[in-house]
């Protein structure tokens, strides 16, 4: 299997989409831009799913659903909003096929036509926020504090598995509060869940920021955003999180009453991730011999394959192999025998070692005699003979280690991959070479940002939260800055 | 609230949208035929979710993910499919909007037409199948089990919320199998899953069986179902089970090579249930006061409500019910403790009762110096004092005794709603009477059935499985019959 796999060096981007369709992890539908997130990448995001939603729940966050479909006048009700989303979109403008009259199958029925036409979800604040409208009277209906998880579509030209597809996987809450501080408190608490989530599960470290008024949520007052870096030196925005002020409890007419009577526009946020973190995960830890998943995220934490010649050899190696895939499951491990009598050792080894299983023990005829089994890490590519009494504790620290070691690794990328620019060239000759966080002064303005961009393809990931002050001059117009900005090309 | 609140008997179909909405369980939304899943209904729906998955899980299915849109051309090629579902759907014929010149907000942009239409998927068998292709060569790719959960939409003209609306969710599971034989094994298991779910979890019993020809899913060998009948006499299809034998992979073309070589098409199985079950769920055990949840799917199993007069008292019922909180919610039970200060205790008993919370406790002055609480159930709005030092083993024996009795009462309630009708007349007396399951003779064929669908509404709901075999006529056309079938009117 890695012999028909390219390596990192070799082209980063086919290295990306071998794993994740030679991997099962996704694959690219018979409608553009649409993909089929295949058992075993679904399993990913289940887990990535659980996880969050547990932690929302923590947060005291609820589950709701609201349509697939938004009436076209909606994107017309916050101005800046229908800029950032309206366009690129799937349009539903009839409601009913009927038979040609010429036998060329199916036809769209002119005479169904809707009166207006409904934009399938890019995101849900107008829908949500309409609805809002009729649950919000008092203080006392607030915080209002509501996740969802759905399918939402925009019309993307140039796709790329779980990186940028018409149709994707996320989760948005929205919710509503009596004040702006409160609203700026559940922004910034979520931005930490996400980090969280992130560092911890998906073993990535994230930088935490805002974005620049260019970068902004359509219709936020303030974007917040967790950036991590890849292998081949670019950024991707792994979540984001937007103080939504009274944007559009304004233009949805959404006040409440206060203690003392008064009535107040609410105060929004918004905050969502998406199978978008498929992609960060798969470019954050895998290699040349394929994918590697942090063992929070596994599927399958271990993998068990015999190696025998005889059957009498089989059934003692299959009576040990059930005896530690018991204990190993009463641990909360997920485990595989992979007994197949069709495929050879090397052959699973390689099979496993592509889908990142975290651990496979491997047992042949002299680890019977011997009590002994073999134990290799994915992620070092380690071997180490094991005793099975021994065992059970060995993998359940195996996976603490895998779980550190893999965030480590991804911080040791980051830190090499960080680079400060003093000057424009500086800033051009990092970026070409390498790639990477490039800290770096600049002026301010939404012109120089631009400017950038169109001569580098570099965009301001992020101020960092919490940015260290300091005097310089902007790389590109000179003028005078108070802190460095975060760039890197980006996904 | 139960004032406002209109009974069973005044208005059957107003209770149930009455439940609906002021329970918070769902509510209209702005586009047509849409509905909004409310915080409370989700977390039901949410529970019902997690229990099929884990039954799912249990019986070896994976989930994935499939595209939301189906190629208008793919509907073309299953013959008997494309009548069933192609025609009153969601269509999407453009990808863009646009600025209007004229000032008038967004417009679609008609140079973004679409070469081949899209269709909101009505149900997944086409793009399912279409992908399956690439997926099975061997018998060793065989079986492929999965299911996946999504949102689905057909464009009903007359909606009810969870009964039917032009969007909803669902799962829907899609087999493939090596033989036809095998195939049936599964459609019967999955039956089997869907009528233990019913039964064990949402307390409701159901009668399993198969669909006759004119009743099948478009495209099916044959249909399975559970019906289920509600308190109005009205039976409702809780969950069907399609063998579908080769069709799809004949329109599809997957086939696959067996041991031998011989290359075959596949035997294929679809099944699903939708957010329809939670409008089975609620008309089964609901009343005149309101919403009625089975523990084991209820978002909420205990309340605890302070009666007290100073705060002095509240502050030791506080704590008293701080203790009886932690050690429910220690035997995994969800518990609220209300002290909403500006409400009484009469509104909040009502407004748990009609939110169909399974316990409530009330504790007050008399209860601190006793050592006791009041303990309330929902199903049989009985109450009576308890020992604090015995309430925690209390309450997890009502969860116990309120699942099985709300069982009894469905089960009852149906054996008085069903009936033998040996005449027409007796038959047409019983439906516009009391309705309910009415098990008659029929002859075979779709035109009485027909007829009698026409002249009485009602349709066959089922040949029950083991139907009991016996000689007699059908009610309709006098011809000579060898089994009665399960006639209803149905949601």
């Amino acid at each position: 299997m890695s012999q028909e796999f390219t390596s990192r060096d070799k082209d980063y981007s086919k290295w990306y989409n071998d794993i994740v369709e030679k991997a099962d992890l996704a694959e690219h539908s018979a409608v553009r831009g649409c993909m089929v997130i295949k058992p075993y990448g679904y399993s990913i995001w289940e887990k990535m799913q659980q996880a969050l939603d547990k932690m929302f729940k923590d947060t005291g966050h609820v589950n709701a659903y609201f349509p697939l479909f938004i009436p076209k006048s909606f994107f017309s009700k916050e101005a800046s909003h229908v800029e950032g989303f309206a366009k690129e979109c799937a349009i539903v403008t009839h409601y009913r096929l009927k038979n040609d009259e010429n036998g060329n199958g199916v036809i769209v029925d002119p005479d169904a036509k809707l009166e207006e036409e409904l934009i399938i979800r890019p995101t849900s604040e107008t829908i949500i926020w309409n609805t809002y409208k009729g649950w919000i009277q008092s203080y006392r209906d607030l915080p209002l504090l509501i996740n969802q998880w759905a399918n939402v579509v925009r019309w993307e030209m140039r796709t790329r598995l779980f990186l940028r597809t018409a149709e994707f996987l996320w989760q948005e809450g929205h919710t509503a509060h009596a004040t702006a501080e409160e609203a700026i408190v559940e922004t910034e608490k979520m931005l930490n869940v996400y980090a969280d989530f992130v560092e911890n599960w998906m073993a990535l470290p994230v930088l935490k920021g805002v974005k620049t008024p260019n970068e902004r949520f359509a219709g936020a007052i303030e974007t917040y955003c967790i950036e991590a870096l890849m292998q081949d030196g670019k950024a991707l925005q792994a979540g984001t999180s937007h103080f939504l002020g009274q944007n559009f409890a304004k233009a949805f007419d959404v006040k409440f009453a206060a203690k003392d009577g008064k009535l107040d526009h609410v105060w929004a946020t918004s905050w969502g991730v998406s199978t978008r973190l498929m992609g960060a995960l798969i470019m954050a830890h895998s290699d040349d011999q394929g994918l590697v998943v942090p063992p929070k995220l596994a599927p399958l934490h271990v993998v068990i394959v015999p190696i025998y010649k005889t059957d009498e050899q089989l059934k003692q190696i299959s009576d040990v192999a059930a005896g530690i895939k018991k204990n190993l499951e009463a641990k909360g491990l997920s485990v595989k025998y992979d007994d197949r009598d069709h495929l050879r050792p090397g052959f699973k080894f390689a099979e496993y070692e592509f889908k990142g299983v975290p651990v496979r023990i491997a047992i042949g005829g002299r680890d019977i005699e011997n009590g002994t089994v073999e134990v290799a890490r994915r992620d070092t590519k380690t071997k180490e003979t094991v005793k099975q009494t021994e065992l059970i504790a060995k993998v359940e620290q195996l996976m603490v280690d895998i779980q550190q070691n893999l965030y480590k690794q991804a911080l040791d990328r980051r830190t090499a991959g960080t680079h400060k620019a003093d000057t424009y060239d500086d800033f051009k000759r990092i970026l070409d070479n390498k790639g990477g966080f490039i800290y770096a002064h600049w002026d301010g303005t939404a012109e120089t940002e631009q400017k950038i961009k169109e001569e580098t393809k570099a965009t301001i990931r992020c101020i960092p939260l919490d940015n260290k002050q300091e005097e310089g001059n902007c790389i590109y117009s000179g003028k005078p800055s108070k802190q460095r900005v975060v760039f890197a090309r980006a996904y």
